[in-house]
């Protein structure tokens, strides 16, 4: 028997939560971040590197890993904590994202979405079940269910739509999910991780009433846990606190909340104080490989000729390995020559910067005091450079 | 005042030779192999990985320094151990080499080389005084003389041109260098290592005669090491093995002795065997970002379809780090993807590989059975594809 999926509030300051999940492959403490992982490896660093940042939980993508090197083949492999050598828990994405973002096509039909691989236009049919079943053979210990994702800005009935047919598909992704976990290989499905759970996600845009609708939709299928998408693509800041301001309470105190795919430090911080529990985004990462750097004051872009002769370390208040051992002048000069080291040190300082923010949250949050850390927080970290 | 440069040798079996390299920043336990830090950084690698494989000395190069970020502005950091935060010893090399293989121009006078810099164009003069200033400034704890490297095939004549040549910039290296090094700022220069080595590098191609008459040139002049230079430079293997057997010979047996940029894993056991100390050379790192891994039995190409499902790792024999936890199925797939992480455990395995290699020779010395690890080895390792 693996071990069941568990979620338990541990401490609560005004809407912000502190609590403890628990996956087949070991418990998560949150409020916490996710790092990328896109396909079975997190952008230029090894799985020693995620160790020693004390990484609790990986999240994976779900259209990179069909298109190469392929789901049968993970299953194959024992799953993808065995393929990629990483034994703790893994949230996989629905693939929707990426096909709307990177491949072309994108033709959404009720079925589902027809889209051909940005790496050979070879054309495929992704719908709900087959993300629950791709989802089963990596064996992650959170897949997501299929949804629609409009495009910002469209008309408010495409954004109805896109809304009610992610209802259908939740529907039909969590009885296909159901049935193969539990008799996959009736289905000719390989279920790496038997104790896998499946998160439903919440659409609507920044319509109040198109949110509370998908919402309640979206509970009466049921899920283990509840995700937010459709944010972070573009809407503005303040509207995007907005959404998740009145959409996370609507949504049960029992369960996970995950906002995906945000954001900017202050941005977690924001989204915590409205209560959310989870977070990925790809911002530390590839913010590090293109030279920006995370400190408490602000982000530094470490081509500037202002830190040629900047002997001390990225942020000074930082503990990862790159501040306690190299300067700026250093990674300023990895960076210009373009040496892949520049990469792996700014990605472990970046990771670290979200993950230790993650942390303070986690412990303002359970000594009562997450409103004078969120208060400090803001005047003292900035979007712009530091002075 | 700094530790002096030493060198003693503790064990001899046949002509391989066991011994101990005492630097400024520690000592190095001979036969050793280099890993190549071009830039100030081993490609895809942090200094952790660095500690975690062991390395003993690393060789960093001068024209590349020279050109970014510049031997002023790494002597401004305290030199480059301080630069790039690794506390064990560097040799730098002379830069002469990457001009011929690098710049465009490479125009060689009595008084130097005239050279465009392959990042910028600009015109620079590299003389024999100069090298020793930019790696005194640099602070490496050996510093290499500069030579001319004549072309491999051209006329004895001009070969002998060269050798001889090589040998009046030894003479006016070395005594800028004993001038520097003493009171550098009498010359305008940091001094960033007191106890900087300096080594001599004999030439002649492969003409037995000139060999010998550098030998003794170089001798001559003195210096605390010596360097076999301008072999590897695509001349016959055989031929390579017959030069190192007939000049190693000839250079002082108290002295350390570098086989400058060699080879693949057989070469330095045969050159070993002929009483090379010290080696250095791209190879395990460069084959690795191009997918090729060592192993005992050969030199696998990671993106073979074979390996697609091969759940083992890259050498079932091998203790390093990426063996220990991943598949050649997982390395197929992050080389196929792009994935800088495949760069990453692909050079800590293939320098893994090396500096064990490097390890057991040594062992096999210290025992007196060293022509027995030679045999062996020649009998598995194959620069085929294992089978």
């Amino acid at each position: 028997m693996p071990t069941p999926f568990d979620f338990s509030v541990t401490r609560v300051d005004g809407a912000a939560r502190a609590g403890v999940l628990t996956t087949p492959h070991g418990v998560v403490e949150t409020p916490a971040f996710m790092p990328v992982g896109t396909r079975g490896a997190v952008k230029a660093l090894t799985g020693r590197d995620l160790d020693d940042l004390a990484v609790q939980i990986l999240l994976a993508n779900t259209y990179h890993l069909f298109l190469r090197p392929g789901d049968e083949l993970i299953a194959r492999a024992g799953g993808l904590h065995a393929f990629m050598a990483w034994d703790r828990p893994i949230l996989t994405d629905s693939g929707g994202y990426q096909i709307f973002s990177l491949a072309t096509l994108g033709q959404v039909t009720e079925e589902g979405v027809r889209f051909r691989s940005h790496l050979d236009g070879a054309e495929h049919l992704l719908t709900p079940e087959l993300a629950a079943d791709i989802q089963l053979r990596l064996g992650s210990d959170i897949a997501m269910v299929l949804d629609e994702l409009a495009a910002a800005g469209v008309p408010a009935a495409d954004q109805r739509a896109a809304m009610e047919r992610t209802l259908r598909w939740a529907h039909r992704g969590r009885e296909r999910f159901l049935v193969v976990r539990d008799a996959g290989a009736r289905h000719g499905v390989t279920v790496s991780n038997p104790g896998q759970a499946q998160f439903g996600i919440v659409q609507g845009g920044i319509e109040r009433g198109l949110r509370e609708a998908s919402v309640a939709g979206t509970l009466a299928v049921g899920f283990e846990g509840y995700a937010i998408g459709g944010l972070s693509v573009g809407e503005p800041v303040p509207v995007m606190y907005d959404v998740v301001g009145y959409t996370a309470p609507l949504l049960p105190a029992d369960r996970p909340r995950y906002l995906m795919g945000a954001g900017m430090p202050d941005d977690l911080v924001e989204c915590v104080a409205r209560g959310v529990d989870l977070f990925d985004c790809v911002l530390p990462t590839r913010n590090a490989r293109n030279g920006w750097l995370f400190t408490r004051r602000g982000r530094l872009a470490i081509k500037n000729a202002r830190y040629a002769e900047d002997w001390g370390p990225p942020d000074p208040e930082c503990g990862c390995y790159t501040c306690r051992h190299v300067s700026r002048a250093y990674l300023r000069h990895l960076f210009l020559a373009g040496e892949m080291t520049a990469a792996t040190l700014n990605t472990l300082h970046n990771l670290y910067f979200y993950l230790d923010t993650m942390r303070r949250v986690r412990e303002a949050i359970v000594f009562g005091t997450f409103e004078k850390f969120r208060h400090e927080f803001r005047q003292t970290f900035s979007r712009q450079s530091p002075p």
